[in-house]
């Protein structure tokens, strides 16, 4: 089998679980979250895809719902022991072999938690698993039950996240190495990928974002490489994966040369991250780190061209989506405390003028103040 | 803009789109897969995974309601004109602000069809989406409106597909040269996915699956590399990818030796992608080509080591997931028609002896029969 954290560790966030479980007067939870399956039982893989369920009560029964190619990843990857398999046909209702399930476990007239907020659980499953259901036990949202425990990262998780942030710095090596006029941003991206996974990393949660020229402005992935010009501008954004523990960072490099104006929004974003990482402490909210990074570029004249979010959480997310529970917004009343992993990025992009600056990098809340992961510098990279 | 087909090919989609929603009697569509904005607009993101709706009218009439990091994105990618954008709060509801552009379209009291099969509408959003909705307009399920619609590709399509197949062919290479005692998974993984970068190409929708060992038997990613035997199985799943058009392929390499055991699952392998290559064509339905699986492998008596689907529809999917709809398994009534792409794999797995062997190459439904990608032979591999 291959888990990577002891099975006393899972038992003890399986504890955790079923004790919030009761402090929220619930007798069970249906998981959905990939995140939350490989959290409590080290379960890995991508088969939420179809309809699949964790069901953990709060006296720590527990059972997976799941079809057959994921019988066997199960137990091979995770601590679960009961496993019921369900299979393709026209007008199955997985949804309906779930409630017998329950209903075996004589679960009538209980109260569930469901974590409705999941990929794994789309809003036709959804509305199945309600029919399904109705009538027969209540159901409440509890989305964020095994998120909020996630939070708090253990020494063992903070290990891999350490080794996550080394491979996203020899990601940025691959980049630098690479980078400058008539470099392809094919072979820029095959390089930091490549980075992550000889050094025995995973894919991240969401595509490496890659964009040049006025697609240096964007913060998404899309289809469609080119080469860099003789003077250009290259926005990436990527992470070092271990163990499905990401450290993401962000930077747009200059190729060519420099103009002032570029040179105003470096100092605009470095001044910006350093505030925000000065305010990662424990007490503080997740909206005092975003108002530090409003503060600062609101004062350099960028409230235009700024984003309403400058960071989350770094987590043990699958795909489609790195960016894991909570962000730093503003109003967003979550308390920092030490051992949570947090990603800050700041965006800079100009429409009007077609220029993009960006500056991110994880870090680990320790007892007194941020320790940021990645070892490389802030200054400003020209290529 | 970054946009892969001619406007007039975009325009033609939403035109037939259209007449789809007027043959079932909608007036308009609620678009939450990104798959469906991508083919309809060019749009092109993952940023699905927070709230995003496009709608398509009947009458043609369109918007997109996101978050402000999507902005430029559907400007630089999309078509997409009239673009709103919802801000990260508490308690924010972007849902309500849907139903206030539905209203101001004087949609009040008209059938809307709505994707709720979607990773991009959590069933969290889609409970949203009802509430909001509830008592303004009809809802109906029209989650395989447009999936239909992108089944049977055009010739633009096509070439973006062969030019796939070309990067898995690539891949494929670049897997062998490197498969052997002693290899490292993490450094084939990262050949393979750097062949589909370096060609131009994109993420699957996916993660490739590599698995050696016991873990041959797997078909999932799971995090945890390891180094090959000096005898040993290796499993493989990737896909090249161009323009988000999928051409997958699956083998499992054997290292150091072959058993005779093997070498009978591998033949049995070979002789079910052939019979279902041959079943599919057009008039044939889905079922027929899984039917074609299951005589062959039940005939080599390993009824009990096979799956229960045989594979799926290749087309523009979007992370966590590369299986197209539909799936090729029992009863499964839909036609083949020319134009629509699939891939067979063909998956082995025995616990009982620890034996995996898999087979697995896409093709392109032709006028009277099955074009085969791949230009890679389907012998047993050694190395």
């Amino acid at each position: 089998m291959a888990i990577h954290f002891s099975e006393a560790e899972l038992k003890g966030r399986r504890e955790r679980a079923c004790r919030a479980m009761a402090a929220d007067g619930l007798d069970g939870l249906l998981i959905f979250r990939q995140e939350s399956m490989f959290y409590l039982t080290g379960y890995d893989t991508f088969g939420f895809v179809y309809f699949q369920c964790l069901y953990l009560g709060a006296d720590g029964d527990m059972f997976l719902l799941t079809r057959a190619p994921d019988l066997r990843q199960a137990r091979h990857t995770s601590v679960i022991e009961e496993i019921h398999v369900w299979v393709d046909r026209e007008g199955v209702n997985p949804a309906r072999e779930l409630r017998d399930l329950l209903h075996q476990r004589r679960l009538s007239g209980k109260k569930l938690g469901v974590e409705w907020e999941s990929y794994g659980l789309t809003a036709a499953n959804g509305r199945r698993l309600d029919h399904a259901l109705d009538g027969f036990c209540d159901l409440e949202d509890a989305s964020t039950l095994v998120s909020r425990l996630r939070l708090v990262k253990s020494a063992a998780e903070l290990d891999y996240v350490r080794r996550a942030a080394e491979l996203a710095d020899e990601a940025y090596d691959r980049a630098l190495d690479l980078a400058g006029p008539g470099a392809d941003e094919g072979a820029i991206l095959a390089a930091m990928q490549g980075a992550v996974f000889e050094g025995g990393g995973d894919y991240a949660g969401n595509e490496f974002i890659i964009g040049s020229g006025p697609d240096a402005l964007l913060c998404r992935y899309k289809s469609g490489r080119r080469r860099l010009d003789a003077r250009d501008q290259l926005t990436l954004e990527w992470a070092g994966v271990y163990r499905h523990y990401h450290a993401a960072m962000m930077n747009t490099f200059l190729i060519g040369a420099v103009s002032d104006a570029h040179r105003a929004l470096h100092a605009a974003a470095r001044e910006a991250i350093l505030e925000c990482e000065a305010a990662l402490k424990p007490g503080n909210s997740m909206s005092d780190v975003f108002m530090a990074h409003a503060r600062v570029l609101d004062a350099h004249g960028l409230k235009d061209h700024r984003m309403n979010a400058c960071g989350y959480a770094m987590g043990t997310c699958f795909a489609p989506n790195w960016m894991d529970w909570p962000m730093f917004y503003e109003g967003n009343p979550v308390e920092l405390k030490p051992g949570m992993t947090f990603f800050i990025h700041i965006i800079i992009a100009n429409s009007d003028d077609g220029l993009a600056m960006t500056l991110g990098r994880s870090s680990i809340v320790g007892e007194s103040g941020a320790e940021v992961l990645s070892k490389r510098p802030l200054d400003l990279v020209v290529r």
